[in-house]
């Protein structure tokens, strides 16, 4: 596969990157970044995935969260995926919520969004060979996590594909979408009205069904505008309910922007590093 | 004055304000963010000055320079003021680096700018007269740094105002602007062609002339694609020459981005809190 650099900073001592090929996936072109830690000079390091939410790009995690300081020091590299295909001759919907920037990681089956809408297989397959590849990575140790949106991508990844994610933390996450006015329009447009599709993309029910053979990192803030839309207590209550092991943090005064994020970015990446380095 | 809240966010335990209020300086609206550290619920707080560079407003360092964590470890307040007047009816050039976004942190003494354009009286006189009244700062504890055209604005303030300023930084400034496209156009636009006005505005000048009281530190990439119009080796020339004590860093494979800025930016809180906080 061809990768077309479009930029590449220093920054902390690494290199953050911006690259974009052409996807099979989603037939569109798509752009990602990349963050290598000092550490990747001279060896293969572990990755936390990075999935970001609504309306965002590669771009924003990359610039608002802070990260880097934190993956230069545990020595993880970064990788910041779109939050969908983008384009003309790419479905898209005038609502923020729904199309272009809207993918809800999953593979889409309902026309018109069944021809690019195909994040799930994007995200878990074709940009992991492409990226495992091109840069010095240890794909036996992969991490994910994310924002929003991207904490659900991250959440039912990492539940769905456990072998793959051994360390999974979201931020905020849309946590049981197919409750949600963040879910039920979605999930219907993409996948249809068959509930048990809507099920394998739902935190909340995948925790119920199956949960996560480690441990799981959520932070929320308390101030959140979008509590009534991400629905953390459901989530919850799965875990609890499940005996599932899990640190979930209700941190008083955040909301949901990136300041947030950006306040507890570094014990997220600590987090996974701890989790993702071999013990010496 | 009359201060109009636009938002408000809980970071790094502290909060990250943004703020509109009406200048009598610039005779505009103006907007500034205020970053409060979580020691300021207790007792007034040191305050450093982020001044940032063409094109930007209060709100590009506010949110990708990572400088809240460093401010909250060390207890300083940031404010991040806008880089020049704005909105119809105020002066404006289609060039990015002329007029709004381009203050240059000068008072302009040209028509058509001299009516609006005198961010310097605004940065050192009515904006402090404002946050050490609205927020529990302490007014005899101020550092300033900035980015570029911030990093001029920085480092002029502070040569000219020592008293006010006890502790100075500065990322790839502008160093000598009398010598440069980015200044010449400026300050002929602004100021006219006398030479003497511009030299109470080009760092070098002022280094040669007066220096500065304390130490002074610079980070400068050595990738940065701006190296010809910044001259820092006519600043560090004048320090040398002049016995300025002083940190000068060139830093191998940064460019002039704010992945350079946030690479260093918890140095420079950390310099600037060891100078503004009283030893115990």
């Amino acid at each position: 596969m061809t990768l077309e650099t479009i930029s590449e900073n220093r920054s902390f001592g690494g290199r953050q990157g911006v690259y974009r090929h052409a996807s099979k996936a989603t037939g569109t072109d798509m752009t990602f970044a990349v963050y290598l830690p000092p550490q990747a000079e001279t060896a293969e390091v572990p990755v936390l995935w990075y999935l970001s939410g609504l309306t965002c790009t590669h771009e924003n995690a990359m610039t608002k969260a802070g990260a880097q300081d934190h993956a230069a020091r545990e020595g993880l590299a970064l990788i910041f995926p779109d939050t969908s295909p983008r384009g003309e001759g790419v479905a898209d919907d005038e609502a923020f919520d729904l199309g272009q920037g809207a993918g809800f990681y999953l593979n889409a089956t309902q026309d018109p969004w069944a021809k690019h809408f195909r994040m799930w297989d994007y995200i878990a397959q074709e940009l992991p060979d492409l990226v495992f590849d091109a840069f010095p990575l240890d794909r036996a140790a992969q991490g994910i996590t994310g924002h929003s949106m991207g904490g659900h991508g991250a959440l039912t990844l990492a539940m769905t594909l456990p072998d793959t994610y051994r360390s999974v933390s979201a931020f905020a996450p849309i946590a049981n979408p197919s409750e949600s006015d963040w879910g039920r329009k979605q999930f219907a447009a993409y996948l249809g009205e068959d509930r048990d599709a809507w099920a394998a993309h739902d935190a909340t029910l995948l925790m119920a069904d199956r949960g996560y053979p480690g441990e799981i990192l959520i932070d929320q803030g308390t101030e959140d505008q979008f509590l009534d839309l991400l629905r953390p207590e459901a989530l919850a209550q799965a875990i609890v309910a499940r005996r599932q092991p899990a640190m979930i943090r209700m941190q008083p005064g955040y909301d949901h922007s990136y300041f947030f994020v950006q306040s507890f970015m570094g014990d997220h990446v600590a987090w996974h590093a701890e989790r993702l380095w071999d013990p010496v």
